[in-house]
């Protein structure tokens, strides 16, 4: 058991971590980084950068479930973004193909869910240029969801209507990343434009941030990812004894499972997550119509319940390669726990030797260069597959289990 | 089976990540990013920007695995560095208590190496503030190995050291992280100085970046870890028939356990780490000495093979609480699958719900922030302890497998 120490000043024992601090400082003062801020220096860095904090006015298209869930996280760290990052974010518009709401000076989230209520948003319904160009704001948070077409359209266009308006854009929506993420980039980059779209992968697991920012001398050699949550969930009911169609059913119940559950179901959901990961972190200029794609409905219940008596599960894993590193030893270093969401990236991120490795390496990855020089091209492999899967692989997991040590 | 693009110019489908070069405009242009920049559009970027690459010159303290290490991965990285970052990295002096090199303009990884060979650093050794005044280097590289001593007074002084010659510093000691954070880290605010020690725990996985860079808006609740690879081995040469002693000694001929392994053995190497990871991302200011220990030394083989007829293995965890939150749930960001250095990291970065937590959450997560705004001190617990984990755990790992779907 700790023992933190009692007789540290209540100043300096206040929660936040040296972490948090270093990023207000890099918010606030845009000075280069130099360390981790502990409390005893803070309150003074506090009161030297707390000046007016910026506001920012955010539009969304979509308001489903992604959407709201955005607006609870905003009401929830408020606080916290106004401390620590200096902003206030705001709503000026929202939109779906059956209504919208625009205030062009922005409403803080709590003010807008209480406007808005429950109903839904009030008609009529604007287009998208209409309704970004009213609500004046800076980001457009792009929150429809996948369209069934192939090349992501109507979600491209708005990204493109966005830039054009001079607006950074957040994509949830991983249909632009998987189809269009070279056009839409070079666009981005010719409009002196932001683009991010962490959420579009993996969930909240920060993947392309983790090889952005905190692995900066690495390269990504390839990933095996479960990428689709729907898909696990029908097999792990299936497991449990029910058909196909009542585990689809039940995961339509929970609210999951669309409607039309074939994106999920018939392997375009993850192919999408595949392509557009591949594309970001490999350049690998592929779309999801280049991914062989498995279907759930090819798996038996004979298949799965024979797996489970050889202790295993089975699983829908999408695999991708650097074509001449097929072989490469691969260390994961990325994963998470949860019905949802796995997926290990792998690279060599440290010494493949175990003993250098229980060593550590620094503080420079050991991740080798896989990239051709001289401008040549180097393709990847990426596929999906039925993979039975022993109870202690890394997509194996089924849940975040705790411990009580 | 994917399908690159064939049709893709040469140049366009040359493998470099979009990352790696969003990367490098940050480290040569100094502007704000704003978005991932495409092959398409790197050439011109590269020709804007790749003036003459910077020089910093390193002086290595410690010349062991680790430090022999950082130079293999120095000289492989030579020329991404060069490319990508405008690097040139030079050694310009090695320092042990028994000889020491110095070479005041920098000489390349792979000239030192061959200069110093194999047979090490030549007499005579020199006093570490003489050897770094001689050095004349940028950064300090502190690869000591971790003291027995409480306090790491040694490798605190060191650094002390390099601040006080105006260096940064790049500590792979856990030491003094576990054991002066804040007063190190004070130092180096007054001094202006940077402080970076991502090799200190967890190996190659990069869990300060990770929290600092890739998860902004998210503060750790808690985590829990395999922090020892040589308590796991010896468990696992357990689990196979061998004595606790004959376990220890294969450790010691594999060349991961030292000659005294009872800095691993006896837990202190796993209460260094964890104080770390708690120091620097939670703010908890405690030493090793705060946290209870469990010694492998305790656990017989009778319980190592009951867990495993239970198809489970038995594991020394380190977990840690933020004391209001020991019920909070939890989702794993981060794991790493070998034999060492496991260590989810939790908070709720995305949604609890899991029909949310299907969709995402945006690129925004929702970690919520668990300290208090008063003032008042937010404590944490922290220990060790013996668990049984079921196969399926995050932390029950021993291995990577690798997929071929």
């Amino acid at each position: 058991m700790a023992s933190p120490r009692d007789d540290a000043p209540v100043e300096s024992a206040r929660h936040e971590s040296p972490l948090g601090a270093a990023r207000r400082r890099k918010t606030h003062l845009k000075v280069p980084e130099k360390s981790h801020r502990t409390a005893a220096s803070k309150t003074a860095a506090a009161r030297e950068t707390m000046n007016e904090p910026t506001s920012i006015k955010v539009c969304c298209l979509g308001f489903g479930t992604v959407a709201r869930g955005f607006l609870d996280v905003l009401r929830s760290k408020e606080e916290e973004l106004e401390r620590d990052f200096g902003l206030h974010v705001l709503i000026s518009g929202v939109g779906t193909r059956h209504g919208s709401f625009v205030e062009p000076k922005g409403l803080r989230a709590g003010e807008l869910q209480a406007r808005v209520g429950d109903a839904g948003l009030p008609a009529p319904a604007r287009s998208p240029h209409d309704l970004l160009a009213a609500a004046q704001a800076d980001i457009l948070v792009e929150a429809t969801v996948m369209e069934h077409e192939a090349g992501a359209p109507q979600a491209t266009a708005h990204i493109e209507t966005a830039f054009s308006l001079g607006m950074d854009v957040i994509t949830v929506n991983k249909g632009p990343v998987a189809w269009n993420f070279t056009r839409l980039n070079d666009l981005a980059l010719a409009e002196g434009r932001r683009w991010r779209f962490e959420g579009t992968v993996a969930d909240g697991m920060p993947v392309f941030s983790l090889l952005e920012r905190a692995l900066p001398g690495c390269k990504l050699l390839g990933f095996d990812a479960v990428f689709n949550s729907t898909t696990n969930f029908v097999l792990e009911e299936m497991a449990a004894g029910r058909s196909f169609a009542d585990a689809v059913r039940e995961a339509q119940a929970q609210g999951f499972a669309e409607a039309d559950p074939s994106h999920d179901i018939d392997g375009w959901d993850a192919a999408a997550k595949a392509a557009a990961l591949a594309n970001v972190a490999m350049n690998a200029q592929i779309t999801p119509a280049d991914i062989s794609r498995v279907s759930a409905r090819e798996i038996t219940r004979e298949q799965i319940l024979g797996a489970r008596e050889r202790g295993a599960r089975l699983r829908i894993v999408s695999s991708c390669r650097l074509r001449d590193q097929a072989d490469a030893a691969r260390l994961p270093v990325l994963s998470r726990t949860r019905s949802d969401g796995r997926m290990p990236l792998w690279g060599r991120v440290a010494s493949n030797d175990p003993t250098r490795a229980s060593e550590g390496a620094g503080g420079l990855g050991n991740a080798t260069r896989p990239a051709s020089v001289d401008g040549s091209p180097v393709p990847i492999d990426v596929r999906q597959g039925v993979v039975e899967l022993p109870l202690d692989h890394p997509l194996a997991h089924i849940a975040t289990t705790s411990l009580g040590v």
